[in-house]
């Protein structure tokens, strides 16, 4: 059974553990944030308004990859890795993290991710951020669909490598996993929405570039596919496994889990 | 020796812990699928009908990739991380899995096949899926020994780096190995005959593009191979190595070896 | 707190360790450099004056990262795997390694780039080397501001995963963490200013190639971002939870930390 | 002091263990070859005498670097991991495996070469293998200066991450690392040379496509590369750091360090 945190310890708001995590959420998100709208940005530097190609497409899911993973890295033994408000909700849905540390980063992730879009600007010589949009002939519909299921197997991968408590030698390679399905699904959803699976990602750009069209989806796809993941997982996977009061189920650190 | 399963154990069909494998094997094969297939409507949308180059390959070959290691991991410690009825049929033959077990796994993987096509019929707005065909001027043969040496490359990686007792540190960077070998052959096997080396890779897409030309390809052609590095790396490189009754050789968690 | 080392020891300067360290510094910046310039005037070769397009620059971006894990992992456990004197700079700032060890270390690393590009000029029959450049619209200002800011992400990484005392399971991926950064750092700053993140990148073609232009930027930026990831890792995540005289508060091998 | 094998142990020839290792060398290499060679005859088959470019200049890097990772891993913690004659040399060199062994090596890697030669032609149709040549404009000392360079990156690489008996955590990230830099080489050394960096990978093309200018430039050049870099590493390295008799200085499993 996971642990459930409800709100929170009585002095998580001000314990130094937490600060020091929710510091390192918002420079890692920041570090991601900046190498992923940046590489859509360097894109525009060199070719101005041509149609996405598979070297561009290829271009932009490395960017996102190999920074995420650089982030994921980072923050993994510090804030357990998130630098998604999607991932840390799924942590909040499967028990594993209370909802004020959840706030916590959450806040830090935003911040993170506009702090990496003004700098940009300022980089940039002015662009202005792209952020995420649906491309012309796909639905909302179908955009929310591509953003549930790609933000699932972030998730899941999320959940199987970073926090089952069964994962073993996966844990020494779980930034990479990570970082990897963000990738492989960019190189899918990229053509069709864009591939965000992180709010944050999205936010940050359209803000700084006050960009909101269809926003939302950017928001409510990564929350449906993260809590989906982390509902099977959790009960699925891990209950199905470990009885309540087992010897192996134990908290881990860091990070609550 | 090969511990020998034969039709398995008497509880195995109903223990929890074979449910909760099969469920594994089921999500993570739905993970990669979706990214593999995905890749390739997602250049059909760039596109349309274009020859396949370079980058739109290294593209295809990326995303299988990089999906793959998610999905590997994310089962590793949970099913032994097969995502591939040849590799489980590998296991079978080098008898390191039983044959109960097996028919769950491949059910699991063929059913993850179809959801992830389904799902991505929704979210592309009703692309049909392509799965894999035979390129004109390659015959059939041609095709099939390609399929064999290809799944034959990834079942001896899968079993030195995931199975062999003695496989030590490399055990960590075995799901990593698992997917670069998918990765570097596809950019071999692509443009003869798409390069699958998975039968569920292959099925999904067929089953809901209702496409069969030269389908039985990609099922002999992984089996035949798989086969064939199981027995050479069991026989030629276990046996030669551990003499029966060798304490070194002592069944391993989890999923049976 | 962190260690200072001010000047350093008074046998630093001849120890054998010293000696090995600077040699392993020396011949991986020498390999990380032949790479990296070398992909540049690969492209020239095969090219010709075009203008930098999607596929160059990954490619580019790939072979620095490439290179980079290699170089890192290779002096990783013998001189700290800095291949970079803004990482060495850095580790200075936080009082992780001595002055005199620092000197050592850049002039091992600027001897090695030189080497590189002296090399390479005979292996390509001649071609000089290229080195950095900001490009034509962007402003010297903007291009030192990319410089900071990348540095502070590839010096950030650098600290969470190298050299943090808790940083734990992460330790064993950190060249990767390291190089991914630097090649998703290159995807965005690339067709602005090169994106160097590395004096010794930067020098070691200059010379050779004798092109000096806004040089002082790829020596300015690195050092400021990689200063500032320092004192940020240092004061607000490390000792914001090891008291002072904390038990886990020991050196660690190697390359003083 | 390296330990002096000279030319074997009096039972190494009939060794099980010697058999087993050599297998594996014999397959890795076969591996290896397939996808590396088989790569340049994809990019034969959907392109016909264009000229190389970025993008598939990146692919063939990208289908080495992951095949050689997945066959260094395969057969790591059974024979070292070697797949190229110029790694056993320095391996000979540095005085870290036995002569007879090394001739086992050799003929296990370059039969393993000539195989995978043969099994390209039957899939695809009967396609002549093409190995390596100099570019026009490149001449033949340049040539082997590059490979002596790439090699020299290569098998130093090899000897801090998978030899040096101090190497630690990074033994678990060496196959990697080996690979990566392999990887990043062809992306220099491709256009002007192809960029072999080993004689086996070089030697079965040759062989069943007959093509055989300049092929001396792909032994001489790796070999003294290979060379060089050993004894840097075991003399300058290892020695400057472990004295005569020093308790560290142990033998390693497996394959003799």
């Amino acid at each position: 059974m996971p642990r459930n945190y409800g709100f929170g310890r009585a002095d998580e708001a001000t314990h130094p553990e937490s600060m020091r995590a929710t510091l390192s959420e918002f420079l890692s998100t920041f570090i991601f944030v900046f190498a992923g709208e940046g590489s859509v940005l360097a894109l525009d530097k060199m070719y101005k308004d041509e149609a996405l190609g598979a070297s561009s497409l290829a271009l932009i899911a490395l960017a996102h990859a190999l920074a995420l993973f650089a982030a994921v890295s980072a923050s993994f033994n510090v804030s357990g890795g998130h630098i998604n408000p999607a991932v840390t909700f799924g942590a909040v849905v499967g028990g594993r993290i209370s909802i004020i540390r959840a706030i916590y980063y959450w806040i830090a992730q935003l911040l993170g991710a506009v702090v990496a879009s003004l700098l940009l600007r300022l980089a940039t010589s002015g662009m202005r951020p792209m952020g995420f949009v649906v491309s012309p002939g796909v639905g909302d519909l179908n955009a929310l669909v591509m953003e549930i299921v790609m933000t699932f197997g972030l998730m899941y991968t999320f959940y199987a490598t970073a926090i089952d408590p069964k994962r073993g030698t996966v844990s020494t390679i779980a930034p990479l996993a990570i970082a990897f399905i963000v990738g492989a699904n960019i190189l899918v959803g990229g053509p069709y929405e864009g591939a965000s699976m992180n709010p944050a990602r999205a936010f940050g750009p359209a803000l700084v570039g006050w960009r909101w069209k269809s926003h939302w989806i950017y928001w409510l796809g990564p929350f449906i596919g993260a809590a989906i993941a982390s509902i099977i997982y959790e009960f699925g996977v891990i209950q199905a496994d470990v009885p309540p009061h087992h010897p192996h189920h134990q908290p881990l650190a860091p990070a609550d889990y």
